[in-house]
C-alpha cells in the first residue's frame, strides 16, 4: 500500500453518519460489546458511506468489477463501553485517498461521550485472475477519487 | 492507559500457538475471512495464552475479581487472504506488560505464509462499584506480572 | 417444558414490527444471508417485542430477577434467499403463554416476499441459586402474562 | 421439497464427530452460549460431515457446480446451557436423503450431558442462471446419494 505524498490528504473528505443499535448478542459475558463488532459495524459504516455516494457494493462489482474494498489494516480505540440496548451514532469520514488505497476513520458515540474511534485502510481490489486466493489493488478512477474526497458531481 | 518508562518491555513473554479452523460461516460474499472475524480469533487466542499460565476468564473473576481484561487498543494488518478450509497456525505472545496493561502481539500464518498481524492493548479490570457502565484499571499483581513476563513459578 | 392445556392460545398475543438491514457481513461466500444470523434477528425482534411491552432485559434483571428469557426450541423455514443491502420487515407475534414459557413467531418479508419464518419457546429462567450453570423456570407473573397476551394495561 | 415415500430413511447413514471449543465471544451477558452461535456450529459440523466423504464445499462447487447445500429448515432443542471454556463433542449423522435434499441431526455434548440436539434439511442447490437471487434445487447425483447414505464407495 502507498504512503506517498501522491495521497491526497483530505480531512473533508466524503461523510456520513449511521445508527447503530447495540443488541443482545453484540455483548460478552461481562454485558459490554464483545469488541470484533465493532469492527463489523465500521464495515457497515463504510458500506453505509459508500452508498451515500452511489457506490454500493453491487455498483462496485458490476460497474467496477472490483471484488470490493478489503482491507489492508484497521485499528481502534476503546474509550468507553456500550451495552443492549444502546443506541450509538456513527460519523464516518473519508481522511485520505491515496492511488490504489483510502482511509475510513469513524468515531461512535452514545449521545456526547465517545464509544470508540478507529480507522480502516481500504485498497480498490479485484481479483487476481490468474490466482483466486490472491487480491490485485488497482488504481482508484478518476470519478470515484472525487467522489470519496467529497467533490460533488455536477 | 500508561505508556511510561515504567512499563517492561518483554519481547520474551508469555507466548502460546493455537490452532483457528476457518469456517464457511467466517467468509464473507468475496470468499474471503470477514475481517472482524480476526479479531475474534485474537481474543480467542489471548484467552488461550492466559489459560496456559492458569490465568483462564474463570480465575481472573474468581480469584482476582475482575470483569476480565477488556481492550483499550487494536490494531491488525491484514497480509494476504484466507478462506473457509484453512487451518491456520497463530502465535501469540506478550510484548509489554505495564502497571496495569499489557499488549499481546499475534500473527497468524497458514503454512509459511502471513496472513494477518495485530495487537491488542488490555487492562487487567475490575467493574466500578459505583456504576456498573464503568470500567476501572487495576494494578497488575506482581505474581501475574511474573507470569505474562514468562517468568517460570517456582 | 409444559404443553398442557393451561397453555392458554392466543394468536393475538403481543406484536410488534422491526426494521432488518442485511449487511455485508451477514452474508456468506454465496451470497446469501448465512443461516444462523436469522436467528441472531429473531433474538434481537423477541427483545424488541418484549421492550415495546416495558419488559426489556434490563427490567426483566432487576424488577423480575431473571436471567433472561432463554431459549427451549427454536426453528424456522427459510422460504427465498436475502442479502446485503436488503432491507427485511420482521412482524413478531406472542401465540402461546405458558405456565413458564411463551411462544414467539417471527415472519421476515422482503417487501412482499417472505424470506424467512420460524419460532422460539423461551423460558422466564433465573439462575439456579446453588448451580450458576443450571437455569431454572419460574411461573410467569400474572401481570407480565397479561402484557404477553396483549391485554392492554388500564 | 420434497417430502414423498421416495424418500429412503437411514438412521445409519454418513456421521462424523466434531469437537466445539466455546469461546468468550460465543457466549452473552448471561454468561452462556448465544443461542444463534449453536446453527453456526450446525453448520460446520455439516461441512465436516460432508468434507469426511471428499464432498467439501470447494468440491460441491467445481466438481457438482453448486451454489452449496442451502438450508430450507433448521430446528433445535436447547437441552442444558454451555460456557465458555467448554469442550463440546458434536455427532452429526446423515438420517434422510431425498430426491433433491437430505437430512442431517445434530447432538452437542459436554462429556455426557446433551447440551442440544437438532436437524438442518438442506437442498442441493444451483445458483439459477436467470436470476442470481433465486436458488434452484436439483437431483442428488447417484454417487453422492450412495455417500450420503453411507455406502462405502469400492
Amino acid at each position: 500500500m502507498e504512503h506517498t505524498s501522491k495521497a491526497e490528504e483530505s480531512r473533508h473528505g466524503l461523510s456520513n453518519t449511521h445508527p447503530i443499535d447495540v443488541t443482545w448478542g453484540d455483548c460478552d459475558a461481562a454485558g459490554v460489546v464483545f469488541y470484533p463488532r465493532y469492527y463489523a459495524w465500521f464495515d457497515t459504516c463504510t458500506h453505509a458511506l459508500l452508498s451515500s455516494a452511489d457506490l454500493d457494493h453491487h455498483t462496485l462489482r458490476h460497474t467496477y468489477g472490483l471484488m470490493g474494498t478489503p482491507l489492508v489494516r484497521a485499528s481502534a480505540d476503546f474509550r468507553s463501553p456500550a451495552t443492549f440496548g444502546d443506541r450509538l451514532r456513527a460519523t464516518s469520514v473519508i481522511v485520505r485517498v491515496g492511488q490504489k488505497s483510502f482511509t475510513v476513520e469513524h468515531s461512535l458515540y452514545l449521545e456526547t461521550r465517545l464509544v470508540v474511534e478507529g480507522s480502516e485502510v481500504r485498497v480498490w481490489a479485484v481479483a487476481d485472475p490468474s490466482n483466486a486466493k490472491k487480491i490485485s489493488a488497482r488504481t482508484i478512477p478518476t470519478n470515484v477519487r472525487d467522489a470519496l474526497m467529497g467533490k460533488k458531481r455536477e
